[in-house]
């Protein structure tokens, strides 16, 4: 069955409890498995300043859509700098890393498929 | 490879053409299969003031994000009221219909697999 969450004044969404992710962010797993999802997940990460993930590369595509703050994006040999609206697709096989290199926290809207390897940092993160 | 799209002060991203959609609705592919995507579309729905989609029902599952206006979302037989932040799971085979009820166009972001039924209205919209 499909469902509603809010998103609080705090920024957080109804029902949804963060976890601590690499690094030092949070993975708040909007939508995952637990809601039935079998298809897309939808997770929002948020990144203190300073902090960045581990450089990543895997099989499964990222869709992002920053929601706040600035990061500066590695994707194979090129970094860009993104800001709240923009896009960044991370393709298949792709070493992707991101930082927080704004003032305040960064916060991302990030899609993964349902069906991938979990659970292996590096070569075959998250 | 993956790519970069940044957010205009219009609120369109740059190198996406929007399409016209079904009851006077904007799609934008942000991430698509034109881009290398084999797994996840991103798409941005820009909906009118007072224009509503069609009912669709499909194999397909949504994840939602509000980024501008209000919705009321019919998810089976509940109706929810969404705002931006909000975010939406429609489940497989759940009946579905956005309408957009502020005073400013809605903007929503929203997920679909790649690999799906495509162009049929109705029981198997997009």
């Amino acid at each position: 069955m499909g469902r509603v969450w809010r998103r609080g004044e705090d920024g957080d969404w109804s029902g949804v409890t963060p976890a601590d992710y690499a690094g030092g962010a949070e993975r708040h797993t909007i939508i995952g498995r637990a809601d039935g999802a079998t298809q897309v997940e939808l997770r929002y990460f948020r990144m203190p300043p300073g902090t960045a993930s581990s450089r990543e590369r895997h099989a499964h595509e990222h869709t992002i859509v920053v929601l706040e703050g600035t990061a500066e994006i590695q994707l194979g040999s090129e970094t860009h700098l993104v800001r709240p609206g923009d896009a960044v697709f991370v393709a298949a096989a792709e070493t992707h890393r991101i930082r927080s290199v704004g003032e305040d926290p960064l916060g991302f809207l990030c899609t993964a498929p349902v069906a991938r390897r979990r659970g292996v940092e590096g070569l075959l993160g998250d």
